[in-house]
This record gives structure tokens, C-alpha cells and sequence, in this order.
């Protein structure tokens, strides 16, 4: 049994049940998901502050949570903490963004970002170029107006997210349209029917791509730049996260 | 059920049937495998010319078997004719160079692609550079000296492999090797405790990418670069191909 | 005498004709052309699957002329099968886009490539990509909307393409215009006067080029990645190229 | 009076007193230094986890002195938090890192980066990329083997990295070498007679870069992707950070 | 005291008399500046022609005042003859404009130049290439009509030239603005109300960064890129740039 | 009859009259050499000062002979003043290594350029940087002892330019070689059996790309970055060039 930590690095239980109820059919068989939300944080990370506050707490959870996981995914688009906790966790970890990115990448040369908040363009902007993906990102488009809740963002904003996957496809050349951000779970599958090209649910790619990796076994590096760190002593740090820094480097032992 | 059409764009038919024999276990319970060798062509494709060949009967052979498969894997490292199988498909097309550095680049910053042919060389590149993975391509680490035979040549150079393996990480960065090749097929999981990052098995990579595909259940672009060309006559191509290039653009339906 | 080879790797006979009418009064005294039209594929190549089809064929027919050329011109703008030939042949072999772009480089920083059809516009850009020339690329314009005749395509659009050339100089920074695709052979020198930066004829060109390499007379590589690749076994390929593939690597000799 | 906080994210006192002992005679007469450690975290962040960890870390310190100074400096080499710290803060914030490879550009097309440890790799190539510069980057070289001391690595390795400089220089391309990390602070001037070429003090470069902005005193962005975000509720943050994230965005008022 | 040359490499010395009456209230206590202006040349350099002519006048002026300064600002945005300057003087030499986006890199992500003569654009856009600073280029964005004098350009168009700082805003992602060109020195301090992000001036900046330089105190490379060039004869030249070509390497003897 | 002006910015007459005798017998019958050396400046060109001064010359000794040529070669590889040339000339101006450059592109995807001191290797870099060939350049290999004499350096490094070309091939992936520098005029064709890939003599490509332009025969840009500048006083510069910027821009009147 493969143990998929979903982890929700935003406040909102609600965006994590609605990631799990949209996950869970995808499932394979020798899966099983295991939800966490963030105890501390914001609702929905937005800015580069708030994910650089959010990849500290990140680190926390994975810490905390350590053995009672087989691969990790980091729930946010914009993948908070994702190099530091590949490099510390023995086990695989990815980001929502990341496995979005990837797998659209397969349906065509060029992607769009279509979301919800101005506020996330430089978050997302970084996120691609932190991947190597700037090549193959057609464009971000963004809403520019408020919303009225968190939890029916997708539903309130359904026609003008259509709009601006459309107007991706028509004026920056996008192949693909991945609908990014956890709170938009769900709503590829919804209007698939009124995009011209393939849309990515997100949150089904990390699954998958969790899945793939768990197919691979990679074993944990002891070398290049994400072998485990060499034990280090820290202060005033979660005792989960202290005990981790501190661990010696150990590789995974191989799959039976 | 999910038909994945496993094409080896080589006329090597013990190269086939090594794919399948690694791929196999790793299939979820709704997938299949179809597994078809190159009816012309050379028994490994490793130069531009070879490839050049080879992407015109990737394109014959898809079309023949057009209504047989639910998705295809080009099962070549090189991908030869992939984009204009993507094009012309109404089902998902992978190729096996792409699965694999698209799974690598979850496992570390940059992969090292090691292989058996020095002739492989500029293909290999190409292929990197086509998919936009150039920067996190850390190096392309290839054995110069003859080898026996195809179907051994896995087990004849094992050990130079590794080295080559030991050279691109602690000379060239990488954080992740794949060993690139059908012909190397099922070597991975062989030498992955003596190699000290990650090493990816590009045939199992490609057929979870291809589940994963499936679960996204892409609708065929009617925009963007990959949409359905419009028809076109043509002049002394295979039958299956001339119909295919004839055909009306459709939307693949929708999976009920 | 320096026997050039015209291969149009469309099967229009016609557009063939204009090619070799509009380059003939450019060629120096000491040189001939050779024109040949495909005998297989579409009437004009547009999409990846008809490059990719395409280039095989370019390998096949220049295969079995082997012998009664000097240096190889493939006039279809989109240089189908170039890198394959390049290799294998022991002659130059230059593409059309290949050498209207590189000639463009001459007369101003970034040109813009102006043709007739959308269809064509992924594989004019993955031609300047292949070619590492994406920086000097100001813009791909083309027009979207049917087109009566291939042969008269050039009359019939001639205001809209001179339209599409203003946009390329005043929105995109053009310095420079090259029409693209063989059907629009000849227009250059008619539209000059109407357009306000230096509009280059791709054959003419391509002529030149030709000539060029001619002049420096290159050695066949037998080191780099264009080397003539090792002799290899094929199955069900035409006789010539069977022949070429098998064939030892030789060097050219020097011209006396 | 210029008040600029020199925050050393790293918990050792003896490098943020060794970095005021440095820094403190190129003040200019209108400046003064506010010297701050951090209160949790590494004795010196090395990795991508410990990066990540200390750009919280960075955030809260910030945000509870907000008030206390005219511009920051965050005293590690690789800049932790510093785009969310330049987007909340209502003053200018720059990193150890950036402000000696800007300065570093001045002296010459392309530095190197020499420091004395390997782990540090990955932190400081992210952060040139972050910075865009890696175009400018002629090469990182660390030393591979354990220190005695922190307080003391400057001592104990200076004929090692002076080595190391020398191979930057020759091998590499340097024009110039930044020795980087906060406890080799003042060792560039110890050494400079012995190097080749320009050595930047990084330091030094953050102390005057700080006044260069203090003197074009930049208003606070209220547009563009450092404009202060918009205010938002979070859960289990200190009260400084949890306050400042709350508040309404305000320009700076101008100087008088 | 460190004496500052700021060669205005334009004819106009209405111009370097503004330069110099907005830089001076910023210069530190032990800084003096040595205004210069260009002997030959245009009034102001706007064409790739011009900064060619300009470059080698630049040589000119600071081999015939060498010795009379410590550092030399070049102080046209453009940086004429920059490269060549800093590879043959003693002292650091920089530019105008590479000083200010250096700056303004320290304030944004990306920012816009924003200047009053189209016949600009191709002169910056070459600059920020030859500093590698392209990625962090928004956009240049120019005015393209006549002005009355050069004198009062900056009052003339000033309502003009923030309506197209908006524009970099609000249209090409710009976090910072640089108003561009010395004859509009001065400006910054008079708009930036007017404009939602920081807004660098020029001159300012380069002053500070000179001050900078000067306390880093770099010795003369010896090695790398821009060590002085070995001693050559020359013809027709100027005598101080004759003597100067001549002159052996020498190193800068360190500051006392 | 196509008046070709070689320009040599160098002031050696010797390597003036090896040019002309390389290149001659290259020429096709329509064409004249008119060889013309410079007044001014040093007996090579080498460093980015040297390279600054020549840039001027270019201008003044083009703007003295316009009218007498239908086309210029800069005969110094790096190209002196190319772009500024082509900005104000008439007629199309080329550069030696721009020429020879876009020549090898056509003979392998990757080009070394070698040559006698280590001196060339900034100004070279660049100069591929300036023409956006940075992808296409496989490596600058140079030799870093003295020579003899200019006239004869061909001759006396002869066997270690070899040696050098052969490192670019086997160690830095080159297809072409292109001997660098005018003196090195002739010495491809004597060294072209004993190099495994195609050796460019620049020279010649220069001479036979100035035919290919004349059989373009472009019209002279009046929009685009290469428009004629609009008239401009100055003050102080040689009389014809004087002249020249001060002329009205007029279109090059067409062929008849």
C-alpha cells in the first residue's frame, strides 16, 4: 500500500476536502491518500511572502509526519518548500504545480496558467522558472477582481475562467490550459467541454505523477544536490524538524 | 480498459519484447498493453538520418492501427515523429525520451541521460532540446567502443555504464541518471543500489505517464498547435495514411 | 560545373517550375540546377506530420540521386529531413529556410517570417529553433484564411501579405521580411518597393548559398556530429537509401 | 540619520559581530548599523531546507522591527526571503548576495563565487538564477572538507580558497571573485594582493548598496509585483508577522 | 578624497552641468566630482553610429586625463566605449546605465526603461544585452515625436513620459522605472509621486556606485577579461590614447 | 560590375594584400575587390579598446569612400563598427566574422573559432553574442604564446592551430572550424586534409556572402532598427563623415 500524504499547505480544510474528494476516484487500487491540512498560515498563499512563511511550515508537517508516508504532495500550486523538503525527506516529495506543469507538457508545446487572483503572477511566474518550464509557458492570465469566498471561487468565476483560457489559446498560443490552485479543484473536468484545447486537473496529475514515482522506488540520493544534508544542530525550531536536521543521512531501504 | 499501443520504432523484435517484459508488472489493473515492432526501418535508430526514417513509420504504423489503442507510447529514446503524432491523433501520444526526463525532473534539478552508442549522441540532444529540457539536462554521458550484440549489450557493458553513471554525477551535477535506450530496458532497477541518486526506468516512466494521461482523459485539441490538421490529399503514401491525412477534424467523445 | 540540386519536397510540379524560374538568372556561370519534385507526399507541407513524413522522403530521393549532384538545395521553407541528409550525404545540403534566414542576418538584427496559411506556423518556429536562431526571430505572421489555388497563391494575396509585413516592421521590430514557402518564389522583387525594409528571396538565397559552400568546397566531416554514421543493416527501405545506409564512411575527395 | 539593520539570519553572534566589525568603517557619516541575530534557526544555512527555513525566520524578525530602520540587509549569502521580505516591508530590503554580485558586475563580465563549503552549492546557484544572472556567473568552487570552526574557517582555510580563486580565474573565466558567506567577511581584503583579479567584500558592497538606496529613496511600490500585498487574516504566526500581514497597504510617506 | 570624472561623452554641456547640479547633493564628504564633456562628437548620442564614433572619443578623454581621477563615470545611457575603458584605465570605469539598472535591480524584479526619442531603442536594448540584464528587462518604452530643445526636454514631455512609465506599469510588468538619458537628469525626484513604483535616477545611482567602488578599492586585474592589454603601437591616434596603448600592465598600487 | 570594398581596420597592408589574394580567385565575374587599409589604429586589432578605436575608423574611412563601392566587408574578425556601418551606409555592410559565422551554421550545428592569441578571446565572445550565435559556438580555442611577425604567424603556428582545431573537435563537440583573424587568411585551404571537419577560410564566405547580398539587392531600410538615422549636427569629426550624418535619409535607388 503506497501512503500518499496530501498535504494542504493553506488553512482551509475546506480546499483539502474538496482536493481529496476530487482525487480520491483516481486512486489506484495499492493507494490510499492521507489529507493534512496546515495548522498555521494563511488561508490560501498568495504572495511570496506567504510562501516563504508556508515553506518553513511545510518542512514542519513533513517533519512531524515522518514514517507514516511513502511519497508527499505539496498541495499548493507554486510548490512552497519543495527543494528543501526533497533534500531533507527520504522519501519522494512534488508539488501541485510541478506535476501540473509536467504532465500538460505531454499534451502539447505550450501552457497557460489560468487563475482566480492577480496576486498569484509573480508566485506562479517563479514557480515555472524554478522548474526550468519558462520555455514552455505560453502565459498566466489572472483574474483582477474580488472574490466572494474562498470555497466557491470556481463556481462564481466558472464563465470568466473560461474567458481567459480562451483568449490563452487565441492570443499567447497556450496548447494546454491548466486551471491552477488548489481551490479550483474539480473544475477542469467541468469545462473541459467549453475549451478548445486539454485541460489539467491539477490535483489528478499529482496523484498520478505520486503514483509513477511510488512505480519508480527511487532510492534516496546520497550524492548530487539532494542527498541528505549532513546533520546540523538548530534552536528554537519544532522538535520534529530539530531531530530531522540533526538525523544522519540513511538511504531509504529498497522496496522488498 | 486503457489499450496503451508500446510502438518500438525499431525493427529489433527482442527489443519489443524486452519493453513489455519490464513494463508489464507495472500496469494498473484497467490497462493493456499492445505491443508492436517497426515492420521497416533499422534495428536501432541512433543518428538523425535513422530518426528522420523512423518518424515517417511512427506515422504509418499509428495510422494503420488508428481505433486499436487508447493512447501510444513511441518507445524509442529520441521520440522520433512525435510531434507529428501528436498532431495527427486523436488519442494521446508519449514518447519514451519524454516520460522519462519529464519523471526525472521530479527526483532532482538536472538528469544525466547515459547510454551504450556514442552515435547517440546529437539525437539524444536534439530530443532535450526540442522538449525545452535543456537546462536541466546535465549531461550526456556515452559509451565509444563496439558492442556485441543489442539484446546483451545491457549485460556487456554494465559496469561501464555505472562508471559513466559515477562520472555524470560527480562531474556533471546530476542529481538523476536515465539510462536511455530500449535495449537497456529493465537494467535500472538492476544497478540501482550501486548508483548513488536516482535511476529511472524510461519504460515503466512512459507506461505510468500514459495511465496518467489516460486518467486526465485529454479531449483532442480543435486549437492551439496541436489541433487536428486540416485535410490534405496526398500522393503514394500507405493507405492508412492517406486516409488520415484525408479526415475531418473530430473532437475525440467524451468518456461517458 | 557545380550541379545543384533543387529538390522540392512538395509534389507541385509547378511550384518546382517557379522555383527554378525565379533562381535561374542569379546563377553564377559555373553552375547548374538539377530540379526535382517529390514523388510522394502532399502538394505543400504545412504541419509536423507532413514535415515528418517528408523527411524521409527528402532521404530517399536524394539517396538515389546520389552521385549526380554537387551540393543539395531541400526547397520547402521548414527544411524537412535536413539534419538526416546532412549527415548522411557526403555533399553540402542546405535547407531553404536555412539559408533565406541566414542571409536575413546580414541585413538587420531580427527579421519576421510572412506567409499564407496558419497551418504552417509550428514548424516555421521549430525550424528557427532547430536552427538556434529563436533570438533573431522578431515574429511568425501569417494569414488565416483559404486560399484558391497554391499556384496563384502569391497574386491572390500579394496586398495581405504586403499588410502582414507593415505589422511585422511597425509591431514586432522587424528589420528585415522573408516570405516564406516555396509558392511565394518571386514575390520579393515584386513587393520591394512597398515594403520599407529589406525583403529577402528565400531561393535566390538559397541560390547563393549554394554556390558559397560550392566555393569553400568543405571536406565531409569524419569527426563532429556530422560525421557519416557507421554502416547499418535496414529492412524494407527503398534500395537506394538501403545501399546509402550500408554504405563505409568516405571522404569526399578534394576537389583537383 | 540612516538606520540600516544588518540581520544575520543565521543564530551564530560571533559572524554578526565580525560582520559589523567589517562593515562599520565604510559607513558614511549620515548611516548607522542596527546589528540583529536570529533568534532560531542554523548556526549557518547551507541547504535549500535551511533556506527555507530562515525565510520565516527572516519575515518575523522583519516584520518586529518594522519601524526600527530605514533599509535592511539580510546578511546571508543566498538572500533568504528576500522577495517576500522586499514585498512587505514598506522599506528597501536587499541580500548579502545580491548586493556583491551587482556590485561584483561592475569590475568585469563575470565572477566567480568561492566559498568553503559544498553544500552550499545548490543555495547559491538558485540564488544567481534568482537574481537573473547567471548569464554573469562564471562558476561556483567550494571547498569539499570539514572546518574546525565557523568563527574561524576564514583563518583555517585561507590558502584553500585562495587556491580555489586562482582555478576560478584560469580555468572558469573569472574577471572577478566574490568570497561568499557571512563568516568570510573581511578575508577579501586580507587577500587581495594574492588574487588576480577584483575580490568583492560583500559586506562592504551591502553596507554602500543600503546607502545608495537610502540615498534615490524609493517610494514603496503600489503596483507592479512588489507593491505591498493585500491585508490578510493568518493563523498561529508571531504577532508581529501575523499584524503586518493584516495591515493596509500604505505608500511611504516621502522625505521631507 | 576620491576624485570622481564624469565625462559626458555628449557635446552638450548644458547637459553636464545638469548632471552635475542633481548629483552633487549626493556626494559623500570625501568624494569631489571632475565634470568633463566630450571635445567631438553629437550633442547626444541616440544611434548605433554615434556610440561607435563616442566609443573611441571616450578612450580618448580618459587616456589624455589619466591620472586626474580615481574613478570615471561615463555618463551617457548607453555606456559608450565602456568595455574597452574599463579593460585599458587603472582605475574603475563605469556607465550611466549600467549603473542605474544595477540599482534598479535591487528595487524589483523587472524594470522598464523610459526615454524621449524612438531613434533610442535599439542602443538600450543592445546595452542591457551586453550586461546580461535582458531577463530583467520589462520593456523599453520610448516617445516618438520631436522635441524643441534638449536643453528642456524633460520639462517639455514630462506628462508624456509618465503616461508611458504607466504604460511599462500597467502593460509590460515593469516593478521599476528608469527615466533614461542624461538630459533627463533630474526628473526622477520631480515625477515619482506621479508613478505607482520606485523610479531610478540615473545619475544619482551612478554616483553612489562609483562612491561604492571606490571603497571596495579593486585592484587592477591582472588576469581574466579585462587585465590591461599588452603594449602595442599604434597610428594616428591621439597622443595620450598612443601612450596609453603603449603603457605595460602595471598594477594599481593599493591604497595606503 | 559589383564593387566589393575589403576594408581591413587593421593598419597592415601586408595582411590587406593577403586577403585580396585569398579572395580573388573566389570573385565570380561581375564582381571587383576594392581593397582598402586603414589609416589609422594598430597593425592588429585585439583587445575591446583596440576594437572601440577601430569602430570610429570604420566609419570615417566608409563615409569617405561612399559612393564608391556597392557593398563593404569589415576584414577584421569581430567586425569593428559593423552594426553602427550598417545603420548609416547605403549600401550593405558585412562583417569577417559574421560572414564566416553564418557560413558554418550551414556545414554543422556547432562551429569552434580558433586562432593565435589569447588576447582575441573577449572581443570574439562578444562578437558571437552580438550576432545571437552563443548557441551555435561550440568554443574560441587560442594560443597563448607569442609570435614572430604578424605576415608569417600562419606559417609558424601552423601545427598548433591544427592541434587546437583537434581539441574543439574531440573535446568541445565542434562540427566546423573556423581559423579566426584575417592574418590566418589562406591557411584553411593549406590545413583542410589534416582536420576531420569542414574548415572555413572567412575570407572567402565574406566575398562570396557580399555576392549573395548584390544578387538580393536589397533596398536600404527606412523603418526597422537599421532605418538611416535622421540628420545630426556634430563637432569635430572628419568632414566626410560630418557629412554624412548630417545627410538626409533617401532610399537607395533600386537596380534597374
Amino acid at each position: 500500500m503506497t501512503r500518499i500524504l496530501l498535504f494542504n499547505p493553506n488553512t482551509s480544510t475546506e480546499v483539502t476536502d474538496l482536493l481529496v474528494r476530487v482525487a480520491r476516484p483516481f486512486l489506484s487500487p495499492g493507494s490510499t491518500l492521507v489529507p493534512v491540512t496546515a495548522p498555521r498560515g494563511v488561508s490560501y498563499i498568495a504572495t511570496r511572502a506567504e510562501a516563504a512563511i508556508a515553506s518553513g511550515i511545510v518542512l514542519d508537517v513533513l517533519a512531524e509526519r515522518e514514517g507514516s508516508f511513502d511519497i508527499a504532495i505539496i498541495a499548493a500550486f507554486g510548490d512552497p518548500g519543495l527543494g528543501g523538503a526533497r533534500e531533507l525527506m527520504s522519501v519522494p516529495v512534488i508539488g501541485l504545480a510541478e506535476a501540473a506543469m509536467l504532465s500538460a507538457c505531454m499534451l502539447g508545446q505550450r501552457f497557460s496558467i489560468v487563475s482566480f487572483s492577480r496576486a498569484l503572477g509573480p508566485w506562479f511566474r517563479e514557480c515555472a522558472a524554478m522548474h526550468g518550464l519558462v520555455e514552455r509557458l505560453a502565459s498566466i492570465r489572472l483574474l483582477d477582481e474580488p472574490f466572494a469566498s474562498l470555497a466557491n471561487v470556481q463556481d462564481e468565476k466558472e464563465e470568466l475562467l473560461i474567458d481567459l483560457s480562451r483568449k490563452a489559446i487565441d492570443e499567447d498560443g497556450a496548447d494546454v490550459i491548466i486551471l491552477a490552485g488548489a481551490p479550483l479543484a474539480g473544475l477542469a473536468s467541468r469545462v473541459r467541454e467549453r475549451v478548445s484545447v486539454p485541460v489539467v486537473e491539477s490535483i489528478v496529475a499529482a496523484v498520478k505523477q505520486a503514483e509513477l514515482l511510488a512505480a519508480l522506488n527511487p532510492k534516496k540520493a546520497s550524492a548530487g544536490t539532494f542527498r541528505r544534508p549532513d546533520p546540523k544542530a538548530s534552536l528554537g525550531l519544532s522538535p520534529a524538524l530539530e531531530r530531522l536536521l540533526l538525523a544522519e543521512p540513511a538511504e531509504k531501504a529498497p522496496s522488498p
